[in-house]
């Protein structure tokens, strides 16, 4: 993405765009419907790499017969509090909604459910599927395994790993929602790409090269490490999470792993999960709600170290931009907005 | 700890050791079993700091009435795949392995099943929690509130957080189980007191002090802040780890979590929670645990960085060490061992 011009579209207009693109790609209209609702809540969420940027590679991979558009979701194996759905090769958005959907109404009655997926795809950003209990007053994890290897274990060169990452979701009261979303990397890959796009510099700290100097140069990327958080913890993480969204699903993971983004008809495999925690399982919702306004506070009140203006919380600024772009628009830099133009003009759609 | 004279101890006399100084202070002999099981496992394992080392702390809030040695683990409430148990002030290993096996009971029927904790106390390292579904075919979950609060919020100095540190444990067939134990700080506080113990300088990166300049004397540890892992992130870790750990289940968190070595009489209401699930609920276990042990094989085989000498998992120093020192003995520096002397004349039990 460039700096240059940028135009703003309105979220309702960008979800009808979506959906468009969809249908004309013969999927079904309720699962067009959910797309476009899931994509366009990742650009008003302010997540811009994770929502309608993806769109001409979704389309890419559906012309391709690399994802099906109207995927039988079914369930493989099944306990009172568990599940694993196979995803019929359909986006994760429709993969990871239905995921969330039967472990919501697991945990009504058992307090907790884990639900896990595979032969599912990329399903945007996590926050998405994490959020999703929260309307049942339930506390909501999703963790997934990255869409590509860019990470190696600690002190390897070898790309078995991915960003893997993991979002929790946690509802209050009078305050946004606690919602944290995080690769198990300095920087995700997409910021490595933003960068290119831009001809900035990366910081020292996101990424190595493979006789471990440091690698600032956006445009060697492809020769590049990304570097976990916290060294062997954010290795161990992404390992953690690999074997529990991917292994346990029989979903991809390690050298498993296809690279979406480089083959748009191979079958991906990816692997996810979700779990649904019953907040009346545990403490009475309100109350429990009450109390994270409570820490909310807490933390906002914090004495500062010099130099920084506020103190945030997860969740807070998803929670300011979604109220910002839904009120205004989101805002489509050129190079993407001209991609955009040039799918609807391949499709035989409206531009937005 | 300096680096003086060491002595060795084997496991088995450490284990009476422990269950002997509890027993003079009227713990149950099964309770006292339990302790001595697990804190030994804690030295045997490698943790040093979360094994015998604390013993004279135990007792000294056992004698001051602030830990209670027959606690009634009581259920708060339930429903078929979650408890919240009261842990009646007892020693967290009392509480957290009866919810362990409380969450493996669960999860044989349920597929899943997560169990937390109020009123419990500091329990040692978080792996003896996770680890304990291994032996079951299933993975193991745990997190906790830390016991005294050393980390603010991203940006702030007030400490409102603590280390909250995660656990997950995986089985593997021929390989040691996958077993990651993490802080979400780049360094435990445990480490921070090693170094001043020893009168080294700590690296930049683990601590700042309030006016956000690198802290490297850990002699000024008590005016610093610990650093989270990947900045915003390990926060965003610690939070919510905290807010399902403590405030879900009625636990301490934020400004009333209590420093456990600061007064040995206030309850500290320390909570955690562990999750059993069954892999049998998603694979053969057998099938899977030959697939960790792939897994296992493809990050040890990573072409490496210059200068590394072996790419390493997690659990495999645990598994290492606790092999070696079952065999031969647990180190114990002399500063350690004189106040473990020093416990022994006291109660009036013989000296390991």
């Amino acid at each position: 993405m460039n700096n240059g011009v940028t135009r703003k579209v309105e979220a309702d207009r960008l979800r009808h765009f979506i959906a468009s693109a969809f249908l004309v790609c013969h999927m079904p209209p309720d699962n067009a419907a959910k797309m476009a609702e899931l994509m366009a809540a990742a650009d008003v969420g302010g997540q811009d790499g994770h929502g309608v940027f993806r769109l001409p590679q979704y389309i890419k991979r559906i012309q391709a017969g690399g994802m099906s558009v109207d995927p039988d979701i079914s369930v493989v194996s099944e306990r009172t509090a568990t599940a694993l759905l196979h995803g019929g090769n359909g986006p994760g958005h429709l993969v990871m909604s239905r995921a969330a959907e039967l472990a919501m109404e697991k945990a009504k009655t058992c307090g907790v459910a884990w639900v896990g997926a595979r032969h599912s795809n990329h399903a945007g950003p996590a926050f998405l599927y994490a959020q999703m209990p929260l309307k049942q007053d339930m506390i909501g994890l999703y963790v997934a395994v990255g869409s590509a290897n860019h990470m190696p274990p600690w002190g390897g060169t070898d790309l078995l790993l991915s960003t893997n990452p993991i979002s929790v979701a946690i509802p209050s009261n009078t305050q946004p929602a606690v919602v944290l979303d995080m690769a198990t990397t300095v920087a995700a890959y997409g910021k490595v790409k933003t960068a290119a796009d831009r001809g900035e510099t990366m910081p020292e700290g996101w990424m190595i090269d493979k006789l471990g100097q440091p690698l600032t140069d956006p445009a060697r990327a492809g020769d590049g490490l990304l570097l976990p958080i916290g060294g062997p913890k954010g290795y161990g993480l992404s390992l953690i999470f690999g074997l529990l969204a991917g292994t346990l699903n029989g979903a991809a993971f390690g050298k498993d792993v296809v690279d979406f983004n480089a083959d748009p008809k191979a079958t991906t495999n990816t692997g996810h999960f979700v779990i649904a925690l019953d907040i009346a399982a545990f403490a009475d919702p309100k109350t429990f709600k009450s109390q994270v306004d409570g820490i909310w506070g807490e933390m906002k009140s914090s004495d500062r170290l010099p130099g920084v203006a506020e103190i945030r919380l997860p969740g807070e600024r998803l929670a300011a931009t979604t109220a910002e772009r839904e009120a205004n628009g989101i805002p489509v830099p050129e190079a993407l907005g001209n991609r955009l133009d040039a799918l609807a003009d391949d499709l035989g759609i409206d531009r937005f």
